[in-house]
């Protein structure tokens, strides 16, 4: 494959800047984030004013509401954006961490933290990820190369200027970020294919954004995303507790990769259970939520819809729900191990001895008893920020905060030692 | 792609062993390794049999020596490959281990280490390796499918049967450790892709086959392999460690990824260090070594071959040494940063600073203070076994013990906390 020139251009600037990157201090690194944050709040209406054509090129365009509120920046949004990155100076430094220890010939090796060096990450015309991926990737070193939605294209050109000038004035280069062109789906097929200059891609986005990704890119990819998500209400599951997690972890937020798509209900309980949930879910505050049941199910909730094959394989991220009513915890692990993407998926349970089972056989990048997987995400595990979660189980698995945008690098320290 | 009905068969056995070896202890699991060594020394003399197919196949398509030599099992071998499967239990278990913490709602969050899961190795002509690897991945709990070079084909069916049959009398799934049928590239090239059935792949072996990989594969990979590796002896070097240090680096084993490949001399020692380093690797007890020199060095040593600009970025796997005089630090960084595949790296010097800045502006795998860079190795740092020396930044870099044959998992426990 030809590169285009523009790429290697770009490619060659991101490698230099990841070079000088790479030793940068900490107070240099947080610097060069509160210029950005004091940038973007000086110029926030040069951003609202290219915003705004990407709005009105995106109504005419007839772009669904759902993307056009990702699209729109507001006010307080970039207020909002410009405190997350001044949150980012508050975490510690991910770079520069470790452990050591000394072999019986006296070399002394430290395993230390170390910046993955270019990241590109691919997502979509969400101009608040521009900044927050800027933010992430400059606090742990690397020098990022941003691809993101073509419908945010004006809003993102305004703010990687913005972002690149306040990292130059703090004497970090410029191109630490930088933005791959939009619009031409070549460039973003390239761009998983730069393996001279680019150490990651990271793509953010839907499930079609990230296959394509992982079955075009040679660069090594860390895919994030896909959640269909159980909830297993055990034979001897507090009901009370389990009506409450199960609504809000359907109901919180559904069209998000930690929201429920299926719940497993024990036939030891799904004749008391069912039905309250029934009810629940079609009267609730949140607003009515469609019910796709198997036939055990349907005995005890007559009026939901029959759920499909497909069903049980679908990311629905709507106010729809899987409902199976299950024998006992074999079927509900083989359902989950049959179904499952393995990101989130929770047992609730009174009993010792099937929680572990549980927490022991299941496959999961967070794997809960007794609570909402809504809590599957950097913020809420304590991570204080986060760049995406993973589902693959390379370098990183679940919510990926700072940490996770290093490498290590073994620093040997001899005096004179040859093998023998 | 259509997955040949064998590749699925042999992906579902291993996906369903996955799911009982992921929680089998380490009693079970090192029960399974002390059967295998026990097994293959019983029958060392059918392994011996098949082993000797192997060679006459491989001697009539005249294969060349080095490929012989790696293919060949003798009964001391045998013995060997069962020590080092018996040494595989004495390490500890990587599984289970983590961190944990709790967060101000009360919920308590464990992060565990977990197999990966199904692992794929795509490997050379050596039958040692298929041991190795069949018992690095039982260890940590992963089911294998091991994909061997075609001339090892009979070899690798007698190892694989006697391994899964001493798995099976462990009370572990036989199919923990399966066998990719070899010679037809197709299943090679098709286990690359087997997402929905493989969690990883390391390819182990020369260049070409792991670009091969990088370049094919969908399943995440961890390149292992290109070394070409500098060492740079500073103006402030101390001579005589930095001869013995140089020679031991180049020599003692030419054909393998941590062996010197590029010297870096600085000038202000170039006249005193190189004519002494000359005679030693013309006279020196491991055979002479090809000098390949820049002009700057060509003055010290003018019956040097002169160096091509293709000789800096290869990694000859023999005895040859490139060679070049820098004019000093900020030389030297700027050749490394442009050859260097970030394996290994050293500095020979006595300057504090100038120790500090190599240390922290070289971004390699591991990097060297006045000491040999053979010691890049699994086992010489300490970690008593190795599955490979990545190179990438991913995942794992560097030599790669049990640990990184783990992924994690949260674990997330509750009492009914809901997000707001």
């Amino acid at each position: 494959m030809e590169l285009k020139p523009e790429l290697i251009t770009i490619g060659e600037q991101a490698k230099q800047a990841s070079r000088l990157l790479m030793p940068a201090g900490t107070a240099t690194k947080n610097a060069a984030l509160q210029n950005i944050a004091d940038t973007l709040q000086e110029h926030a209406q040069e951003i609202l004013d290219a915003n705004a054509i990407d709005m009105a090129n995106a109504e005419a365009k007839g772009l669904r509401k759902s993307l056009l509120t990702r699209l729109l920046l507001t006010p307080k949004q970039i207020d909002g954006i410009c405190e997350g990155v001044r949150d980012v100076i508050q975490l510690p430094d991910p770079v520069g961490r470790g452990e050591m220890w000394t072999r019986p010939n006296g070399l002394r090796i430290e395993k230390i933290s170390t910046p993955l060096g270019v990241i590109g990450i691919i997502y979509e015309a969400r101009p608040n990820v521009t900044v927050d991926a800027a933010a992430l990737c400059l606090k742990s070193g690397n020098a990022c190369l941003l691809r993101g939605g073509s419908e945010a294209a004006e809003s993102n050109k305004v703010l990687v200027r913005l972002i690149a000038e306040a990292i130059a004035a703090a004497g970090l280069p410029a191109a630490a970020v930088q933005l791959v062109p939009a619009g031409d789906r070549a460039y973003a097929e390239q761009l998983m294919r730069m393996n001279s200059y680019v150490d990651v891609i990271i793509p953010r986005g839907g499930a079609g954004l990230i296959q394509s990704v992982v079955a075009n890119a040679t660069v090594p990819v860390i895919e994030t995303g896909a959640g269909v998500c159980h909830t297993y209400v055990h034979g001897e599951a507090d009901l009370d507790k389990a009506l409450s997690i199960v609504y809000n972890a359907k109901t919180d937020k559904p069209g998000v990769c930690n929201a429920l798509e299926t719940l497993l209900v024990d036939e030891a309980v799904a004749a008391e259970f069912l039905p309250r949930l029934a009810h629940m879910l079609t009267n609730g505050d949140k607003g009515p939520v469609e019910m796709r049941a198997c036939p055990k199910t349907l005995v005890h909730i007559p009026d939901a819809r029959p759920a499909t094959a497909e069903d049980w394989q679908t990311e629905h991220n709507d106010m729809i729900l899987n409902m199976k009513t299950v024998a006992g915890m074999d079927e509900a692990l083989d359902h989950i191990y049959q179904y499952s993407t393995k990101h989130s998926e929770a047992i609730l349970t009174e009993s010792y001895p099937a929680a572990q089972r549980f927490l022991k056989e299941v496959d999961a990048a967070a794997v809960y008893v007794n609570a909402s997987i809504r809590f599957t995400d950097g913020n809420r595990f304590g991570f204080g920020a986060e760049i995406g979660i993973s589902t693959q189980k390379l370098h990183a698995r679940g919510p990926m905060g700072l940490p996770e945008l290093t490498t290590c690098k073994y620093l040997v320290y001899g005096e004179g030692q040859i093998v023998n």
